[in-house]
């Protein structure tokens, strides 16, 4: 075991892009655990993009990290000490720990992963939070039929990925949009999306009506800026659009009327849209038929995942910066420890 | 009966409001009616603000009048003679011949009315189009729960009314908005909404917050503006906002982008919002269940209605320029011919 600990806190609000002196690395003891509470070990830490808002104080559905607090985030963690009767040394467990390489824990909201049935680190990507954002936003408020046409960005990533792949299962067209010819050819020949298209191609909305010829029926809106300003004049009629995340606009500093502000309510009622955001936390009890449908198309291959890891808790703030631009090619996480310690 | 018929055409399409000239009365012979076909015989007409939109040749749910074609609109009709089997002479029906005092009809898309039930001119109010725009946007899209708040314009008028009436049935807190003392007064004393507020106060965006202490659940949107405007800010997390019409906009020769343009994704995001676009033909299963549930409501006095009438076939341009202004009080008719020839 590790004879100290360290920990990530946010040093100030970003304006902007987070740069490193938002953050800071604290050097700490290991706390001991009181009663009833669990020390916790982290061994994988997810880094996603909900994390940009709550370095901002600014109205959202979650408070913000306080300035000094540790950076929230989902882990991976091993139990390495226990005053609780739930929970065993040698657990591993999901755990909200944070930025953070030790956290007590009382053992609320701790979930139990077993490792015999997946990767661990699978229980903060493909088969945790980022799968079921995926899941619960395409089946419940997307609802693609087959031959319908389902359109996603970062279509490489976490969410993303999943988002076509299970699109492909319902038998509709998945359609992605990604940065980079790499990522592009992978989620068309790795992942078995139609057709992918690169974000900073200057002719997208060009691109895109070709690869949509029968139009936009479910955009699953997770980046906003150019791709949905593209996919808005494709929407069919009664298209619908969960809405879990506007990475383009998470460091926007000024608002600025999007082109398609003027037309939106008017499309809105003429097409019968339907724009539904939401948060996976909305879809809690839908987490049993998440598991078993993902885990069952996991294992048949059907649902195929990409991780990129960066090594050592250090690396966490550069990661995350790299996460809001695409750097990452798949799900972003951090080896912050060993799987046995 | 009359010796002639009479039909409204529609001459230009408009440029903003419409104005007489972009209609035409024509005088003409009264159809014989075809094998199989029935003659109706027009009694009352309803207008409504959809057909702004059938005048424009704009993108839409539905195909514009042609140029030179007579005005669209739903009719409570008598049959004057029959070839048709399915229909008798004396047959009340609900029927869409349009703007003109005679039509001709394959019998196909005619309901027949019950005189018994109810006033004739309902068909197209209250126990109508409006009346099941009312019931499904919001029992279907809005699904007011006991204690919420929901708001909706045009509060007097067919549709509006019918909103706040439905939701204080089902328990939540109904504000209206109106144009003028007089409306609001009858929405407030008459039809028993919590609250109704003048759309032409310049205070508006602070009585309502005022009138929603509890912020807003659900918004039915069908005027768009200045009320969708006051209303954005005081939506809460989860929030749900049909949109059956915009009549602040149908006039609009320029589109501008709204002050909440910028902030909508990240609202419907941040608050977990549905905006669906709706038409009430998009929830004709439901004509059963609106049918039981309004006739028992309108017969126990829980939902009232008021008619705005007026006189002749030749009134339709002016009632329908007056509409989208606001210069009618309740559902506006016009009186074509009398109840029995």
């Amino acid at each position: 075991m590790a004879q100290s600990a360290k920990r990530i806190v946010l040093v100030s609000r970003p304006v902007g892009e987070p740069k490193a002196s938002d953050f800071r690395v604290e050097d700490c003891a290991i706390p001991a655990p009181g009663e009833g509470q669990v020390l916790l070990r982290t061994i994988w830490l997810s880094l996603d993009p909900y994390m940009r808002g709550r370095m901002s104080d600014g109205p959202s559905y979650a408070a913000p990290v306080p300035i000094g607090g540790v950076m929230e985030g989902g882990t991976v963690s091993e139990v390495i000490a226990s005053n609780n009767p739930g929970f065993a040394k040698g657990d591993i467990v999901l755990s909200r720990a944070g930025w953070q390489t030790h956290a007590l824990s009382d053992g609320k909201g701790l979930a139990k992963i077993d490792p015999k049935l997946a990767p661990i680190s699978t229980a903060v990507g493909v088969l945790g939070m980022p799968g079921m954002t995926a899941y619960t936003g395409l089946l419940d408020i997307g609802k693609p039929q087959a031959g319908e046409t389902v359109v996603v960005a970062a279509a490489s990533g976490a969410v993303g990925s999943a988002v076509g792949q299970i699109a492909k299962i319902k038998g509709a067209r998945a359609v992605g949009i990604a940065g980079g010819k790499d990522k592009c050819d992978y989620v068309k020949k790795e992942l078995g999306f139609d057709e992918c298209l690169d974000h900073r191609d200057p002719n997208l909305a060009a691109k895109l009506k070709e690869a949509c010829p029968k139009g936009i029926d479910v955009y699953f809106e997770n980046v906003g800026g150019a791709v949905f300003e593209a996919v808005f004049p494709l929407l069919n009629a009664f298209a619908r659009i969960p809405v879990c995340g506007l990475i383009a606009h998470y460091n926007d500093t000024e608002a600025t009327a999007p082109k398609w502000a003027s037309a939106l309510m008017r499309n809105v009622l003429t097409k019968r849209l339907t724009i539904r955001g939401f948060i996976v936390s909305d879809f809690a009890a839908r987490h049993g038929d998440f598991l078993r449908d993902m885990s069952q198309w996991v294992r048949e291959g059907k649902v195929k995942h990409r991780e990129f890891v960066t090594e050592g808790l250090d690396s966490a703030p550069a990661a995350f910066m790299g996460l809001l631009k695409g750097a990452n090619f798949g799900k972003q996480l951090v080896r912050v420890g060993p799987d046995k310690a």
